[in-house]
């Protein structure tokens, strides 16, 4: 069992209501990254997405010293460093994950991270972060 | 409906078995890509993939001129062009994919792509493609 002091316990985030209701049918989109808004949920971190069906492609902008507090979600994560890296701490372990590297996080696991300089996080979702969607992921939106 | 020449029907597959039996519990995995093997299907298609519980995550490099003939697959897919370019011809239409666009892929949807230029092109499945993972997708293997 890992043991986390209090701060890490206010700040840890069980999302619940992560998972959208599956679209009816699933339909062939082109879409550029650059017609996708970026939404800014903090002054370090930028991030835009694209859904399909089953599946949600995120693109993750995360300036140095930018932090994603502890959370955890019922959805399968892949995440893959496009440019930079991301230090996690999960799993009872620190990983740093730099460009070219992947990482792929179990259903319902805790996780944090932080940028260890300006990064480009690409992150897969299967099902889509419904959390994301709605925008009510707040453990994100802190300032 | 489309209509397809006599050579492209011959070189239509319907993929069948391509969902990849669920592992039973799914595993933090740390991968860097350098440590993935590149599997060579032709002379100009290579392939690595990571899979984790329900998703596949697989870099498909391209040489210009390489070809992935027409097929289709029970697998969700979302295609993101990391660099180059891919034209895809799917649902009637041709579509060109440029480095920074995604293309959302349906189940079951027949598509072909030729790369028009040396291209890495980010491939994501659910569930994972089984017909890979068993080395049985000869619809690529063609030389």
């Amino acid at each position: 069992m890992t043991v986390h002091d209090d701060r890490t316990n206010a700040d840890s985030v069980a999302q619940q209501n992560t998972i959208a209701p599956r679209p009816e049918k699933a339909k062939l989109k082109y879409i550029p990254w650059s017609s996708v808004p970026l939404e800014e949920l903090n002054p370090l971190i930028q991030r835009q997405f694209v859904v399909g069906q089953d599946i949600m492609v995120a693109r993750v902008l995360i300036k140095k010293g930018g932090i994603v507090p502890e959370h955890s979600h019922h959805n399968e994560q892949v995440t893959y460093i496009l440019e930079g890296a991301l230090k996690f701490w999960i799993d009872g372990k620190e990983i740093v994950v730099n460009a070219g590297e992947v990482l792929t996080i179990p259903p319902n696991m805790p996780h944090r991270a932080e940028a260890l300089v300006d990064t480009v996080d690409l992150d897969v979702f299967n099902p889509p972060r419904a959390d994301w969607i709605n925008k009510t992921d707040q453990y994100l939106r802190r300032k």
